[in-house]
């Protein structure tokens, strides 16, 4: 059995379309938005992972969410690339179609609230205009491209036989996926596999369309929501790096992917993910948005492969499957992340970047090869991830503030003082101001030189690398009129990391752009 | 139907009991380990929470340990104190039956691998060896308490007519719960139903056993798989707070409690947990190991109701259930953690202390208080992790080496400089030292005051709670030997925290105990 889609030919059933919507459900999370370079890395690097879909955003929300949708549209080679849009929304399909036409291959995703929750509460819609909506909707999205996507938002709360009727308009109208997100993380494996196979029987056309899975993590279940999808006839999954996303996430695609590949006795299913990059990936999500998975994490946690790591397992020692359902190796961890030194030149430390991940220009590649020497002559050992902070700090957009210099005194015994130099629009200004701690002395330094209302949401710290001279990557998350931006900073001087991390959330702020209401962007 | 159990009494069909071990599967894991004080701590809280079983650790494995469970037995009131035991040592099992002694209601849960790849590799055992260490462990825990719990090692993917026959000779000699761990998280929902299917209904004295599931997160699927069991026909669940446990964990307690309350129509079983709890202990517990839940932990993690947090979402202000499947407040999130501020005296200081899940002696009440009352004068506002972290930095066991004054000068222009004082063996050191950045000069600074072998294994720092003025939070991981031990600090200056816990960390590491290889740990 197999049938034939606009943008992948002819796909046989036992293939799974793994789309990832780290840039649309997960950037859209608070704290964890990306500006439009740190989207275009993460684009990338989801290609070379193999995924089919990418959903790079929400056109019709901003121009910034509509750049970065084009921007990708442009960037990305092989996979879909997949615009979001409210299947009311005349303006939001146009947008979406607009912003994805430089791909090769392009897909608009429109979606409607299908629950008597939702068309009651959120849309304060009769069925009938709902169903008229998904009818206008899907057929004003294949305008654009032939590869159209209609989710059911809250569909795994939806009256099962109502869900059948939107699901059969929406086919009929030009829907070739149809995806039934369990938008609120309700959902029981056992009913998520039911709806699934009811469509498939009951639905006329649904044998021509792929079928999709979109879960949230509100109880624990995303993962096994996914497989259990899978067994009722799903054969696209949502899903994104790390589980980020509304609330309690999404389905982790690397959970999802690696309990297929491990259990592929009971998931036979194909697809395209080069697993070993999933670490990397990992990594490169947490460091542009400054969260780190949890030591725990499955797959990609510190921990996750612990015993691998200098602590003694008698039964590792023994034979590594007592313990290991998968090798380290297979999605990505290797013995050693240890990688260059003082003596490296330039063409491996081009080499490097490229294996990180990173595409950048020869200005770009030189400036952080000279904040790489120095580091290199601070370090005993520079890992990967000293050399993608550095990076991620050197690859900023032109900002208009910009650190010069710090100068601290602090202590126990009496008030820190410190003397900060910001260049703001090509000016150098000054302030010496004491605080409580020095970084409160070197952030009140800030708001002396360049006064502000962003009021400081959170801030952390952790080192990138381990060692006492490792590198300290922090965080500063600012908040103005109810919208965050979060800036990163890296150096081996705690507070010098600090400022540049505000600087650069006050950078983003200054041309963060307004988005559209939240209530339009969940499924 | 329902069953006779010699701690619980008449347990009717639709009780499960609540199992944790955070302070022994969540203990093991690398990063994890807590000191004395603070597992009588989580003990307390775990008790008021609700939960059932403590397993509290495994006495055998080192003198502290054997500690740890003792004061636990003594300590908790109501809830059973249970200590891990192998089955085939009989110093294992009177350790435990030992250390549980002052327990009013006390388990020894014994446990020894049953599937193929264990017994041929880890234990190089045959199977009937295997069955007569069954036989003799259970027989002799009995010798010390009623309440016998046995656990199949790897059961999941043991071979079927042997698990029937280990639980049965295990039911035979004296064990009333029976636990089946899907040890390598590798076991899928449909299976792991099955497997409890299979053993109600073939072996001998099934009916009269409450049957527990023991399931790891490596493939996202613990919760999943515990819901499952229960379906099965398992009755206890084993569990831990922020799903910590060795490799991706175990199945959080917050989420499989959460996902039988919300879901009670397809889990309609009963248990004594007092969700409002949930978000206070979980807390409790990341202060205590210094490893946050990420934000996108379901339940606990700060995005998981982040529509709470001050951004505008149209539907959850139309109508809360459109997006949300539980109240913050049912898990103990609340509108604001605003508490004390400089006029607050020390009555309220001490129930906010009580509050918070702290029982201290009179004299750390009012260090603590004395320490508040600086901190009001530097803070606006005192949030409940403020206190937190207060209280934590003053409940420290006796210790060598203390912080006496730390001063500073560092900035961009110049290597930073180090003078410190500490208090060892009650002397008063100094030193004075240049280092790559303030933190790297500090702990320069100790090493020079007091050498040691110990090296820098992960530093890390989290500001408490949100404003420029906020406490730093740190946490420094020390490895000698292979022994890892964390020390966590806390200061409104970065450097005197990383400090404070650096100092915290090497007076762990002078009394850390050796213990037992970790080979007999999992389960």
């Amino acid at each position: 059995m197999s049938i034939e889609h606009p943008s992948f030919g002819r796909i046989d059933d036992d293939r799974v379309i793994i789309f990832d919507t780290t840039l649309r459900d997960g950037e859209q999370s608070p704290g964890f938005s990306m500006n439009l370079d740190e989207k275009l890395r993460m684009a990338k690097a989801l290609e070379e992972l193999g995924v089919d879909v990418i959903e790079a955003g929400f056109p019709v929300a901003s121009p910034g969410d509509f750049e970065s949708v084009q921007r990708i549209a442009e960037t990305v080679k092989e996979a879909v690339v997949c615009g979001l849009a409210r299947s009311g929304g005349k303006r939001d399909i146009e947008a979406a179609g607009e912003a994805i036409a430089p791909a090769k291959r392009r897909r608009i995703h429109n979606f409607i609230s299908t629950s008597p929750l939702h068309m009651k509460y959120k849309l304060r819609m009769e069925p009938e205009t709902v169903l008229d909506l998904i009818a206008s909707g899907n057929q004003a999205a294949r305008q654009f491209t032939d590869d159209v996507q209609w989710s059911a938002e809250d569909g795994s709360r939806t009256e099962p036989d109502f869900l059948c009727r939107c699901v059969e308009v929406a086919i009929k109208n030009g829907a070739n996926t149809i995806n039934i997100p369990d938008t609120v993380g309700f959902a029981t494996p056992d009913e998520l596999q039911a709806i699934f196979a009811m469509l498939r029987e009951r639905v006329p056309g649904a044998e021509n369309v792929v079928f999709s899975t979109h879960n949230h993590n509100d109880l624990g279940l995303a993962v096994a929501n996914t497989a259990a999808a899978l067994a009722g006839g799903a054969r696209q999954i949502e899903c994104t790096i790390n589980g980020i996303g509304e609330r309690a996430g999404n389905a982790a695609l690397e959970e999802i992917v690696m309990a297929i590949r491990t259990r592929h006795d009971k998931l036979a299913f194909k697809n395209n993910i080069e697993t070993p990059r999933l670490l990397s990936v990992s990594r490169m999500l947490a460091n542009i948005t400054s969260f780190d998975v949890q030591p725990n994490k499955a797959i990609v946690g510190r921990n996750a492969f612990a015993h691998e790591s200098g602590i003694h397992q008698d039964g590792i020692l023994k034979n590594a499957a007592t313990y290991e359902i998968m090798t380290p190796e297979s999605v990505g961890w290797t013995k050693t992340s240890l990688v260059l030194g003082k003596h490296s030149g330039r063409a491996a430390f081009r080499d490097k970047l490229k294996a990180l991940g990173y595409d950048l220009d020869d200005v770009t590649v030189q400036q952080a090869f000279e904040r790489f020497k120095i580091l290199a002559d601070q370090k005993k050992t520079v890992f990967d991830d000293d050399i993608r902070a550095l990076v991620d700090d050197e690859t900023r957009d032109h900002e208009r503030i910009k650190f010069v210099s710090l100068e601290l005194v602090s202590g126990s015994k009496h008030p820190a003082q410190a003397t900060l130099e910001l260049n703001v629009d090509s000016e150098v200004r000054q302030a010496q101001v004491t605080g409580n701690g020095p970084v409160d002395a070197a952030f009140r330094a800030i708001q002396e030189i360049f006064p502000h209302d962003a009021t400081l949401a959170l801030f952390s710290v952790a080192a990138v690398t381990e060692g006492t001279d490792a590198q300290a990557r922090t965080t500063v998350r600012l908040e103005e009129n109810g919208k965050l931006v979060d800036g990163q900073g890296a150096d081996a001087d705690t507070v010098v990391s600090a400022v540049r991390a505000y600087v650069h959330a006050l950078n983003k702020l200054l041309v963060k752009r307004t988005r559209a209401e939240p209530e339009a962007l969940s499924a």
